[in-house]
């Protein structure tokens, strides 16, 4: 089984956990059964080689979450970079493409599209199985998943297929309707759309050359910022006249709002948190490493992060974004390739943050123009190098890096460091990548 | 006029603004007409001052408060140190002998004492003035202050004077009793008792002289701890005959709770907050760097700080005291008498705190048996002595202190710097003071 997995925006509706740089489909907020969390991504991730240890997994993203993905990962799943945000056309076009040039696989075989982040259970995958045997099987170009809606949401897409079986051709597709016209849709018989659909490779390559004018890897990639901005959906989709729709009735829930999510969470917390008695359908997400107190609240929803803290009614959870787009808050918190850094402090003309490297990882060899840095290691060893010469490391070392001094760090083990910086204009944008010579 | 201030007890029911070492009296929560905010005890000490230039005001302590009351007031007030805590009784005596003895006020004076943390306008200091005229020229040995109810409250204590006149013989004193009997006091007269009273130096020391042996303000002092814990209430007022109440009309709020404190505050937020329009009667106080975001709340109090984060129906925010009991959370903020820090990461083996030193002064001369620190200057300058070894510092120095090594630092300007501990049993306990040769 060949499968796509869309792993889209920054996801600002679930803040302070998700951000810019952090999209929702990375919080490890699921616990599993060996006591662990994970997030959206390994769960899913997890499922599908529970379903099928085989299955070619290729996720279509963009830059800024590959390290998050590595994190997550590890270097397991197949990754299509997008070099910068297009829409779902270009993004399956390009993933499609990879998965033929890159990962080796005949345009004959099928590959199935899904979101990264609904909430499902196993049943889901063996229906993604299904759903790319019939593509491989069918004369139809396109096999869309179903989902049987079980309330009249004004959320999603509506699929009319043109009968109850199994399998069916689809008659027409409607979008976001209001919950009265939902209602008959759904008397009619009709399905939500999830955004999965299988194909076989050749389709979507045959496409890409017609419209985009290639199928090459590397062609698309290369001129990815000049494809036009539309979806997969509007493009290929609704202009599909073989296309069928194959039912799923088992369990799928869109986890794009607080509300949605926490009702995925098998406990009522997360993190330090204590309730009183009086709390009901109260949910605490907390990443600090200081408690949350919550006394006698009723659906709310409390989540603090090294951004900033929530405190919403989880009704009003999915007004969000307008308020989060007003907030310019200095990344605090950031997955990187190399492990993970942390703010602790900022001040006019100094910050100090907490660096972790993963074992056997090392940032970039580079260089700030305006800025002096200090590391004191704090555990674990590893390798510097500064301006050329290399030393161990380990905790208690403490290395000055004046102003254009070319510095990096391997690490043996895992590896954390306190890194005080002093300068005028302190920025991420304040930093020269060099070749370690 | 001579006013004894009483800061008393810790105050873990304004969790997690105050807890064991920061008491709510020294939270900055009142918006003052420059736009400042000023602490319970700077508004109290700035009312006395405007109602009488020429107050001599003694805060009667514990030492754990000192620091604080000189940030926050510098060295003008007289402070009473009580070498331990004790009840009202031993802590009035000493207060009352440290006026006596160590500022010089004739026994013939009188005096008032009033607690630290009632929420007043500057009607109330004309009251206490007046107070201690009354008590300077009647043959009564106390003279109280009634505030005249405006609910039949359960929670304070009832005093029924013999008439309705000002200043009236007090008939008896009632404790805290249920509504319905609080609703018959009222009716019959009765006043709260707010522990404000006034009485000439020589009655109290009389006390002191029959019932503690000693009026000796040294004497006091060094037998502190054998004194018996008992208030003053039970071993003076109540059992004086010749006591009167004079009536205060004025407002007059008790802030021991969130409740009772945000309806004092003047505006609904305090420190980076966010509130969508569905808000009602809801105050955020936050002290972090990061943003509060509050959506759909009514009747709510949130409070954020180092120590951590409170989210409570108002109503239930007085019954917060034995959740605040269970959490037994790192101090992460501290005021001394040299300035403040701030704990910014804490690991198995290591610890990162922000340390921010006055102009003018230095932490003690010390050093420390299990941990190596290095200080990193990031802002300010001063003076550092590492090992006996004077060195000029400025932001960008960094100083390596293994174990055992004596130092400190005297600020010239405000002056910050990063403290890296590194060692096993990293603990407040492993300080070693010394003198600075």
């Amino acid at each position: 089984m060949n499968i796509i997995l869309l792993s889209g925006g920054s996801g600002k509706r679930l803040w302070p956990l998700s951000n810019d740089i952090r999209s929702k489909q990375f919080i490890k907020i699921f616990k599993t059964e060996n006591g662990q969390y994970e997030s959206m991504v390994q769960r899913v991730y997890r499922q599908i080689m529970k379903t099928d240890p085989n299955a070619t997994v290729t996720i279509a993203t963009s830059r800024t979450q590959v390290s998050s993905i590595h994190n997550q990962l590890g270097e397991k799943a197949g990754i299509s970079v997008e070099p910068c945000r297009r829409d779902t056309f270009p993004a399956i076009a390009l993933a499609t493409a990879y998965l033929h040039d890159v990962q080796g696989v005949p345009e004959e075989e099928t590959v199935v599209v899904c979101p990264v982040d609904p909430y499902v259970e196993e049943d889901y995958f063996a229906a993604i199985k299904q759903l790319g045997e019939r593509a491989s099987r069918t004369d139809a170009n396109l096999v869309l998943m179903g989902i049987e809606p079980t309330y009249p949401s004004e959320k999603y897409g509506y699929i009319i297929p043109e009968s109850s079986s199994q399998v069916s051709r689809v008659s027409t597709f409607k979008e976001k309707p209001d919950m009265e016209t939902a209602g008959s849709y759904i008397r009619q018989g009709a399905l939500w759309n999830g955004g999965v659909f299988a194909y076989r490779l050749r389709y979507v390559l045959d496409k890409a050359r017609g419209l985009m004018g290639s199928a090459d890897y590397e062609d698309l990639f290369n001129r990815y910022d000049t494809l036009d901005k539309i979806s997969f959906d509007y493009a290929v989709v609704e202009k599909e006249p073989r296309i069928e729709v194959m039912r799923f009735a088992g369990q799928w829930k869109d986890l794009g709002t607080w509300n949605t999510l926490t009702e995925a969470m098998e406990e009522t917390s997360i993190g330090k948190a204590m309730m009183d008695e009086t709390c009901a359908n109260v949910h605490v997400i907390n990443e600090l490493d200081v408690p949350v107190l919550a006394m006698g609240l009723q659906d709310v929803v409390i989540s603090a992060s090294p951004e900033g803290i929530l405190v919403s009614d989880k009704a009003r959870s999915s007004y969000i974004k307008p308020f989060v787009d007003k907030i310019h808050q200095h990344i605090m918190f950031a997955d990187k390739s190399w492990g993970s850094f942390r703010v602790l402090d900022v001040e006019e003309g100094s910050m100090t943050i907490k660096v972790t490297l993963n074992p056997g990882h090392s940032m970039n060899y580079h260089s700030h123009k305006n800025r002096d840095e200090v590391w004191h290691v704090i555990s674990g060893k590893g390798r510097a190098v500064v301006d050329g010469l290399n030393q161990e490391i380990e905790a208690g070392h403490v290395l000055t890096m004046k102003a254009g001094c070319r510095h990096t760090v391997i690490a043996e083990t895992e590896l954390k460091l306190i890194e005080v910086q002093l300068g005028k204009d302190i920025s991420v944008h304040d930093k020269e990548k060099h070749v370690l010579g």
